[in-house]
């Protein structure tokens, strides 16, 4: 599989090697290393060997192979409470555009991923009808 | 692919048809729907037809297929700004034993997925030791 970098990409240049990182492992198309700024010991991130900002704007043969790693290294690392994130876009917390999936580890309530989660009560009618109008 | 589905789990009984919900797709090995207690519209679940409590315990074959299909719906929802989340464990906000794929959309500050990011400095001794210690 044949990686598609973008030379002005922090992400991109770890990936060649031109910026330095503590890399974890690596597959055809995703390279996983430590979080410098890490939420708890151990965060990790997997990034596609694709340069796009967005989840939806990368093929399908690099994300299949993001979660795999994602676990190879949840076991490595022996995790039980933790978390996956992936952030689109500024709004929703995105800090560098090349996509990365956070593995954060949660070993206590103070590390790790604060989560605030204010649910609402669904439209079930609205949500019917968003559903019979998707065609994937 | 067979599915590996637990007779009391209720995220299984949503993939048998045994509770109803309002579905937007399924794959061999994922289904997908509108999650009842939404954090914004369109805040949807892709689920592994393989019953188990966290990412790591899932088989490559069904994680590989969670992405595409969370990518396909927020294609089809039109996302910019959305997350991607996975919990795994009480502590990490996990509700539901049974490995689930939130695809939030995050139309303003207002609604969606809220993160709290209380980033620290990274011991990066203890990083480089750490990762030459994984063997994937």
């Amino acid at each position: 599989m044949a990686s598609k970098l973008a030379a002005e990409c922090i992400f991109c240049k770890i990936i060649k090697g031109e910026i330095p990182s503590i890399k974890i492992a690596e597959t055809a198309s995703n390279f996983a290393f430590f979080d410098i700024g890490p939420l708890s010991e151990g965060h990790a991130l997997v990034i596609p060997k694709y340069h796009a900002e967005k989840m939806h704007e990368i093929p399908d043969e690099y994300l299949a192979d993001a979660l795999p790693l994602a676990k190879k290294i949840a076991k490595a690392l022996n995790l039980d409470n933790y978390n996956i994130l992936q952030n689109n876009g500024k709004l929703a917390h995105q800090e560098v555009p090349h996509v990365h999936f956070h593995v954060i580890p949660k070993p206590n309530k103070e590390e790790g991923l604060v989560i605030g989660w204010l649910a609402k009560s669904a439209n079930m009618d609205k949500l019917k009808e968003l559903a019979s109008n998707i065609k994937l």
